[in-house]
């Protein structure tokens, strides 16, 4: 699918194993294999969600509507603190199952507790990478490391390749400038690479201006941060310079539209960044800031708030926002298995019904994807071929019994 | 519900003929009451939709991210001009299916054709503001008045007063100043409202300031329009002068997020307006410039876009965006009999369910409604007491048939 038109192919998709392995053209079913009639449906590859706090679904609209260091101080980081283990898991499966029925197979994590969530993910059968969070000065940092260490010995490749694991050194305003260069000397190490948040907030870019004289993503350069692969999730206040660090630098950003306006942060420059070339994907961020984890609702805003920031309708087309949640957002990860419905890939595929109201008529499929459809038109996600949700059953999660644990979790939180 | 705080009843609900007898308490079911469980539901208010032109359904996706005047000349006006009776009444059907389906109970419509746009809204048991359009230069107005006269005798408070006649200039640069008069005349001898776009582009902005020397709304005054009760769509350019005409005149205003932000228009000073007391409503504007009439949609980026927009987190909150789409919405429209859960109220009820992940935990009700919900959690509709959708049903339309058919006469049009 080019950025300006999309490639629309009618025919059979057929799977092998976790791969896809034929794609358009008429296949002639073999005896065993299982044939799904795709009849009235929109196929798409699996969504790419790059920037998520998972257990954070916990304290989904517990506080909502005030200024952002009342909502951190007083409501999230007071709450954060009574996590435990059972908490981190419950609330991982409740963001696993908002994530699957909106279509996601792949998304980037940062929280802490990982072991828990990554529990989480290998019952559930999608993909995700898990940061390895770095938060704090040198020491604080260098007695971490054997624990980062071993999350990453223990999990990298997981699961056929599911589970990777970054590392995540939160933000330039929690970790110190040696902390930030041992993130960037263990992203070489694992050969992974580095998710971290950069520009977000106003406060955030002044302060880096006042303490460094430099942007956020410039003071990474400095520290020679930049070297390693990056994703910045945020960017709201990336600078022209900015961009052209993040087009050198192979930077990638990942666009968290609802996030940035309901914490009153604004709008990311993402039609200049996608000039430059840069690779933007998509993210929920945590549903505390959302308040849920629904990439089609994050397409939908996507595809609007641009053109209306920009005074622009040609903006931002819906072949370009979809491939945000699909080809670009896996390459924003810096993925080459996933994102696009290619033999080969990975068979990650979400199927999307067009018999509602809303997906009537049906002039523009990509069209009626971006600006018309909702999660609730998703009939079936397939993870590495596997089926996770089928009309709206899950197939690996227990939805009674997780949204039970994870309302009486939240509960232990207030 | 106050504009900062909500009144959360408990209780049960209960439903007389057609309107409201009982909010809260305990009530002992007589023989022959119909009893619905309400476990694990919010319930409000019947939603209001503002400003809809029904069946552009029909040209849904059929041409997007485009400047307006290439989409306008060369994609929407051609395909309008092949219009029938048969495509107004299917394309109308099909909105009524999505309005309902999102929680709308009322809404008001401006296009032509009108009686087959009542013809399905009667089959649907839903409320409408009826325009009765005008365009165009005194002589054409005048022509058209018999006809404007013969729409409102016949239809004014049909279906036990749930159809409305409004008066319904398009705007000032389709009408000439004697029309925009008679319009205003009208408007009083019906004894309605007038539905009227105003300041919905730059362009629209410039020219009355070229022309007239005034902008769009205080043009509108010079022609002494603003008289009688007036509801403007759209204000995005509104000057804080017109949002002090919008005060002293009682100028309500239907706010259009997604049509705004997808046309490149911008974002209205809702802000501005409420701060200044003036009503503001909720509108999908046509599924043409959306592309779908889903108001829970709406109300998630209302309360999303001006936080980011003016960098305050706290603006339009959860309770302030409900009540544009309920209380405020029928405010807008003039009406006194809609909008809220009391006792002698039309019986418009909308069961939304809190039995998916994206709405657990359910810590804030009505954060729950306005930034986590999907229209999919809609799970009953009431319209004057009478259940027009139960669980996925359409009980007074039948969609099947009316997807087929809205389908086969967009392909007409194309």
């Amino acid at each position: 699918m080019a950025s300006k038109e999309a490639e629309f192919i009618t025919g059979d998709l057929v799977l092998e194993d976790e791969l896809i392995l034929q794609v358009g053209g008429v296949y002639a079913p073999a005896q065993g294999d299982r044939v799904i009639d795709g009849t009235a449906h929109i196929v798409i590859p699996g969504l790419i969600n790059g920037h998520t706090h998972l257990p954070m679904t916990l304290l989904r609209n517990c506080a909502d509507d005030m200024d952002l260091f009342t909502w951190l101080n007083d409501h999230i980081w007071p709450r954060e603190e009574k996590h435990t283990p059972e908490t981190i898991l419950w609330g991982s499966y409740l963001g696993l199952l908002e994530l699957i029925q909106s279509g996601v197979t792949t998304f980037s994590d940062m929280y802490f507790m990982q072991e828990q969530t990554i529990a989480a993910v290998l019952q559930s059968g999608i993909g995700a990478h898990i940061g390895a969070t770095i938060m704090g000065n040198e020491g604080e940092t260098r007695k971490r490391l054997p624990m980062l260490r071993e999350l990453h010995a223990s999990w990298q490749g997981a699961q056929g390749g599911r589970i990777r694991i970054d590392v995540a050194p939160h933000a330039i305003y929690t970790c110190d400038a040696q902390t930030l260069r041992i993130a960037a000397e263990l992203t070489e190490e694992f050969d992974t690479a580095m998710h971290i948040h950069v520009s977000e907030t106003a406060k955030e870019q002044d302060d880096a201006l006042g303490a460094h004289g430099m942007t956020p993503l410039a003071y990474l350069d400095s520290l020679g941060v930049l070297q390693v692969p990056v994703y910045a999730a945020h960017g709201v206040f990336f600078t022209p310079g900015d961009i052209n660090l993040c087009r050198d630098k192979k930077v990638s950003v990942i666009h968290n539209p609802s996030s940035n306006l309901k914490l009153g942060n604004g709008c990311a420059p993402i039609h200049e960044l996608q000039q430059s070339g840069v690779s933007v994907g998509l993210g929920t961020d945590g549903a505390s800031s959302n308040n849920n984890l629904n990439m089609m609702e994050e397409m939908h805003l996507t595809s609007l708030i641009h053109k209306g920031w920009l005074a622009d309708p040609r903006l931002l087309n819906a072949y370009q926002v979809l491939a945000m949640a699909t080809r670009e957002g896996a390459r924003a990860l810096f993925r080459d298995d996933i994102g696009t419905l290619e033999p080969g890939k990975r068979a990650d595929i979400v199927m999307v019904s067009t018999e509602s109201p809303h997906m009537t008529p049906l002039l523009n499929p990509v069209a009626a994807l971006v600006y018309s459809a909702q999660s609730s038109d998703i009939s079936r996600v397939f993870s590495s071929g596997r089926a996770v949700y089928e009309s709206g059953d899950f197939t690996t999660l227990d939805k009674e019994k997780i949204c039970a644990e994870a309302e009486s979790c939240a509960r232990a939180l207030q």
